[in-house]
């Protein structure tokens, strides 16, 4: 599963990309293993900066990854495996998603002392 | 349940309010209820533009509110209410959470035809 949230505190400046999606039913496990490899792919791209996802039993998920800047956001945009597997996820994978770029304005976090 | 994807696009210039948090085992009631009350209290606040939520089964979780700009956004942050139940939230629900507040650059989306 690519659920999980990270620790670190974003910086003013960086490019978030949130990415909402309702996943059909079909094909998990192809899903599941597409899902791992962009997480591993993204991980090495120039300006990666992180990534928070969360995807309930709902089907409803958002994914929100994070950039140095601008550029490199449209870098794994136009990623060419990217891409493809852009396409998969509309064949199969997704019913409906919305993506939106924002630039992170200020940033806090609490952890239980 | 509080989880649900929206189906607008957002707009230009809009304050996106992007909340990752880890919750603990303890209150699933007390939590779910309160996050119904929020919920229904931000859609009234001024400027509330929409909410994004999911989380799944680890206990990870994203919601994310819209505002019409930085004033509505602080102003739901300063609401009595919802600073209350922020107290609640540390004390009981949360093992941490990251609060990164953005401004919205581009947004697009995809429905399957």
């Amino acid at each position: 599963m690519r659920e999980g949230i990270g620790m670190e505190q974003r910086r003013i400046g960086e490019v978030a990309v949130i990415f909402c999606s309702t996943r059909t039913t079909a094909d998990a496990a192809g899903y599941d293993a597409a899902a791992r490899i962009m997480d591993a792919l993204a991980a090495v791209q120039p300006g990666y900066r992180g990534i928070d996802s969360a995807r309930g039993a709902d089907g409803a998920g958002i994914t929100i990854s994070y950039w140095a800047n601008e550029a490199a956001a449209i870098g794994w945009r136009d990623h060419p495996d990217h891409a493809a597997i852009r396409e998969r996820g509309r064949a199969v994978w997704y019913d409906d998603y919305r993506v939106t770029i924002c630039t992170v304005a200020r940033a806090y976090g609490w952890t239980r002392p």
